[in-house]
């Protein structure tokens, strides 16, 4: 057993709570105490604002590797794709643990206790799997480990470059050729799994673009059968929606509404451009909203109708994606401070909801509905911000400091899943390893 | 004489120099030197990143004390506007130098060696005069010195609530009544820091709102008689532009214009909500556009055309404005990531475009023109990066790593006017001096 004395913590909801004596065993909590004005001395004592561990329900690790690269001249989407791609193929099982055990530990350092890696870079030149067919799955699993992150691995079904267009030779790593496929080789990956507490197994659709229609039920039927998450790349770009409609004459949304991929189970990833109806579907359905602001700001894909999804039934989660920039509490503000550009309007949400979103719906969204909250049983992560950075000094210390002052340079302990997270070297393991790549 | 070792610097223009020796004498550059392999054992190293000093012309200092309190409810632009006042409300001269040297500390610490203060809080209750006119004016010069910065102060002329509405209760400690009166004040001021080497006063129109339209000329009159800044808050709301066509038949732009008022000494402050005249008006005139995206966000005025003005012949600037955030490296990035989310498109700005913006640039439209570059004879100010923090390491080194992927919290070291800046402290210095104030 383990005690930690918090001085201020938002627990995952309700009001700031002073005092709070919390006890771990293992990886969980087994105690929640506020308003203990004399702790034990045994206990760690954590000053500042405390919240619940972070869930980054999107990313893309290796993409890391091009932070502050692919600004150095104008492009488009589609050439920022080309660099990654260039980086895509210069990884390997050995030098993709590295780079993501890097970035996983930056996230960890940020507060990031779950990731959920979207991942399809599966096989080897040309398409050739390896000796094992999951080694790349593998080595991110191993990366989250060497990181104390849990990881919900979203293997990722990726079969075209687009509509009736074959994977090119890049794609071609991502490709298992169809999606009875994938389903084969995912499902040793889960079964090999399936005792490991902090690691997930989950599925994902890249895109209807890079799955086609009649493969899209073989994905989500895995995904029912295991009651596992399904997330999918919808609608970032215009496009998508163009390419969609004029191939099969329904929008993205509809077109996985038909193909039975949408539910609480489910996470739609980004959501930008979307019509009334398919609000209404991903409302409806319970699907999660998960938007990426920063990455969509550096995309130049647009904003979503966050409040609208909220408001139709999605509950909205955060992910760091491209990892343009790794700081969920950025991610937090920025679904507001966007909104605010679109509607000129102040007040779409309150600091709170984004926590929710950054924390206990991030970790359902996951497949880790006992995470998120500090609570007894649920896993045992903290995340203590400093209240007087200059950053943060003199905003109250709420919910709202977290929120709309914090950075993740004001993260000063973490604890994840019970252990203390490692916070010195994050920037040098990553200048060595992106090094060795670029 | 001082020297210093830069290892890596980006010295105001082309590309990244190596090895740069900097020797300073007194507060001044006097040698700059690239390539030096084997520096003097007596030079400072500074490791990382090194670019000039950063130029913060937008600021009302005051309002740092409303970060992150102002989210806590759904609210307008006139809502914070409320809040604003009862908190200016709580200000006298001492009050306001304790606030303003907290607030200034850390903007020093950003890299941040000149502040361009918009100061309009100058009178007593019920617009009494202090016994020195000028005594809050004072605070805010006393205030800069406290923590090592320049400042441009920017004294404001403030006369009424709205066009032909007369000042409320609390404006009426902004109004002098008539802009001739505030002329009178403001030379007494002038006189007194003629000689201060880091002191310039210039003037401000608050905004067409503000300044009925018979009176902008006499603010536009001194500043030309004087040579000083002339600043001004235009068309941050759609609301202003409707008021000022109603009121006068003609945009904010044209109303500035028609009175003199632009030119390459003026800032207009903002520029969110202009028509094409209006781009062709401020351009033309070579009149500097000082945006403060991190304030609009917060306030959800909108995007405004940065790209459309700078090709027109605004020089961009930037500001931090109400202190939402003090970083201008987000302020430098949300030009270019704001802009791709208003167009869907990528690559308006290059790193170098933006870092000009928040050096030279800014430090010529503050009077400050022999600042903001790393030359001889400019004024010594070092701005150093750390190059291998979580967020900026493995990003290549360069412009776009300040630029993309730097923030506040990566400021390791800075030189302001040859002096180096105190960093410890801030934070607690702040939660004291606002916690007096709330």
């Amino acid at each position: 057993m383990t005690t930690y004395w918090l001085q201020h913590a938002w627990l995952g909801a309700g009001p700031v709570e002073e005092n709070v004596l919390v006890t771990v065993d293992g990886d969980r909590f087994v105690d929640v105490v506020p308003g203990v004005a004399a702790p034990p001395a045994t206990a760690t004592r954590l000053s500042g604002l405390t919240v619940p561990g972070l869930a980054n329900c999107h990313s893309h690790a290796f993409h890391r590797a091009l932070r502050g690269r692919t600004q150095a001249e104008r492009g488009t989407f589609w050439t920022w794709r080309e660099q990654m791609y260039g980086l895509a193929g210069r990884l390997d099982p050995d030098r993709y643990r590295r780079l993501a055990s890097a970035v996983y530990a930056e996230m960890a350092a940020a507060g990031i206790t779950t990731v959920g890696e979207f991942h399809y870079l599966h096989h080897g030149d040309e398409g050739t799997p390896y000796d094992d067919p999951n080694a790349m799955g593998e080595a991110l699993v191993g990366a989250a480990r060497d990181a104390d992150l849990r990881i919900t691995l979203l293997d990722t079904c990726y079969l075209a470059a687009g509509i009736n267009q074959p994977p090119d030779e890049t794609q071609q790593r991502f490709s298992d050729g169809s999606a009875k496929q994938w389903a084969e080789r995912v499902d040793a990956l889960r079964t090999r799994h399936g005792d490991d507490a902090g690691v997930a197994v989950g599925a994902a659709v890249h895109s209807v673009r890079a799955v086609p229609r009649d493969e899209i039920g073989t994905v989500a039927e895995w995904a029912a059968r295991h009651e596992a998450p399904l997330h999918v790349h919808l609608s970032e770009q215009v496009a998508e929606n163009t390419a969609c409609v004029e191939a099969y004459g329904v929008t993205p949304a509809r077109l996985l509404h038909e193909s039975g991929a949408l539910g609480p189970r489910t996470s739609a990833v980004h959501a930008t451009h979307l019509t009334d109806d398919d609000v209404a579907l991903l409302g409806g359905s319970g699907t999660h909203a998960c938007f990426c602001p920063t990455t969509e700001r550096d995309l130049a894909d647009g904003i979503g109708p966050s409040r609208e999804l909220a408001e139709a039934g999605s509950p909205l989660t955060l992910g760091s994606d491209s990892h343009a920039v790794i700081d969920l509490f950025e991610e937090m503000r920025a679904v507001e401070l966007d909104e605010r550009l679109r509607s000129q309007q102040r007040g779409h949400w309150r600091a709170e909801e984004l926590l929710v979103a950054a924390t206990s719906a991030g970790h359902t969204s996951l497949g880790f509905p006992d995470a998120g909250v500090i609570a007894p049983g649920a896993w045992a992560d903290l995340v203590t911000l400093d209240d007087a950075s200059p950053r943060t000094a003199g905003t109250g210390g709420g919910p709202e400091m977290a929120v709309f002052a914090a950075t993740s340079a004001d993260v000063v302990h973490v604890l994840a899943s019970g252990r203390v997270v490692r916070t010195d070297g994050v920037g040098p393991d990553l200048a060595r390893v992106i090094g060795e790549l670029t």
